[in-house]
């Protein structure tokens, strides 16, 4: 028998689907010190963590682990993400917004405003140049819509080999250390980087001085953005536009320069969410490989961080 | 020898264009009288067009051409107007205020301007279904895009059978009779409809009736829509918002109650634009047909009036 604690700002919602999934074998807990399965988020679990003697799998509710792969963390247990599920939004987000820069929606609403009729000349989204930063799920996804949205899609990864599961999503692939080659070739520079210690202030002064006019997207982690830097490239036109939806610190601070920034758009870490019948999904599919001995998906490496 | 007249508010452009193409037997004319070719925006001739007594063919520098084909305009021409590339501009507009709306594009740029972290939930673009009216290469081209984006595409036209050109682009095709059959399924209804006697205010109370809380796009011609019944539409909830790029009067007049209405975007005709380098491609490749006889492409059929 296996005893699974749910620990989420939605825990009612997941109790009451993980009823419906009549998963063998499973009962629910509320002892920290008899669960060996834990559905969580992991903002909530991470200072806690020590007190889950019983542990041997943790099932995140988000993409996104950082904060339970800190040096510190325990890492006797396997730990496991959901994936697959934030291609779509994340490319719903970035090709609207997209289109919304480069097609100048908010000069048309500033215009509508004074009942102003005024045409401007514009290139849309047509042979645009985007480089993704990361070609996992997200950066496959979004290189194919926008490459069907007349695009073209460029890479950036760890090993500069392109992803098995869709060998032919990116027109060219780049290894992250010829960031400086990538770059430059950019309309469009998007990270989806997880946050790991070596994507920390990756788009730093460095990186950001080879973008020419680019328009930044950030829907990864806050960690792969050098601040400082970001508004340094704004000033000095190798930025245009940065749209941001994760920061270093969340929720973004009220005094944070970027809110009032006119080039920077900030979004509330809305890119993408995790819809609670996709995490069932997933926990509810992991958990039968898991009853069955077989292995995990979306596995955490915590050497990695990914 | 052809004598070629060029009436445009991009008159300059279009000779120095002209002047790189090499094309035979024609020179230019400044002479209504001679000119048997001409390449003309519609609005500036629409009102002369009986000078031109040796008009043999009128190649239109616009897609709409309505101007030049009302029932007391002369007939005895060719004339063409331009195609092809319009749907990758009218695809960036639609699914990029399509992004706008369901993610909530605005309120997270007025949460900005209050320094205001506030996630929203949302359902995104994936399964909502597109109804397109029109399934010409802007129709279509609008429909391969979105499917691509994870939406669904039904597609309404004259026929009710499916685009030789492209028939894998919409999930289901509705003959125009049967318009009240395709709009309640529609999440988003999109005109592209040119502007005929049968387009005439077909999105009035009759239809809008079917629609159930949608976001409308006119990016056709403005008579396609009746703008009384479009605020009606929009008060008892059959429509959501309005996206509006073409209008009955154009300029939108200052005192319309369009400008000010809060479910109601207005953009100045500027979903596509006839690029000029791409309105001389297709000038060139057509006189290249004249020249030696072959039909023209893009021809315009007076009793269809498309």
């Amino acid at each position: 028998m296996n005893k699974l604690m749910i620990i989420s700002r939605q825990q009612a919602t997941y109790t009451a689907l993980l009823a419906q999934q009549g998963l063998p074998d499973l009962t629910l807990t509320d002892d920290p010190a008899e669960a060996n399965v834990i559905l969580a988020d992991p903002p909530l679990i991470a200072h806690t963590l020590e007190c889950f003697s019983a542990l041997a799998w943790l099932q995140s509710t988000f993409a996104g682990i950082d904060a339970l792969i800190q040096p510190d963390k325990r890492q006797d247990y396997q730990l496991t993400n959901i994936r697959g599920c934030f291609g779509q939004l994340i490319t719903e987000y970035v090709l609207g917004y997209s289109a919304s820069h480069y097609r100048h929606f908010s000069q048309y609403q500033r215009q509508q405003a004074d009942a102003q009729w005024q045409p401007h000349s514009y290139r849309g989204l047509a042979g645009r140049v985007m480089v993704i930063l990361g070609t996992g799920s997200i950066g496959q996804h979004l290189a194919h819509a926008a490459t069907a949205l007349g695009l073209r899609a460029i890479g950036v990864n760890r090993s500069g080999t392109a992803p098995s599961e869709s060998p032919d999503a990116f027109e060219t692939i780049y290894p992250i250390s010829r960031l400086a080659d990538a770059l430059p070739q950019a309309d469009i520079v998007v990270s989806t980087l997880p946050a790991t210690t070596a994507t920390n202030d990756l788009l730093n002064r460095d990186s950001l001085q080879h973008c020419r006019e680019a328009l930044l997207f950030n829907v990864g982690r806050g960690n792969a953005v050098c601040e400082e830097s970001l508004l340094w490239a704004l000033t000095h036109n190798h930025l245009a536009h940065a749209v941001l939806d994760v920061f270093k610190q969340e929720p973004l601070p009220a005094a944070h320069p970027f809110w009032h920034h006119p080039q920077i758009t900030v979004t509330p870490h809305i890119a993408a969410e995790s819809f609670p019948d996709q995490v069932m999904a997933i926990f509810a599919d992991n958990y039968r490989r898991w009853h069955t001995g077989s292995p995990l998906c979306y596995q955490i490496d915590f050497q990695r961080g990914y």
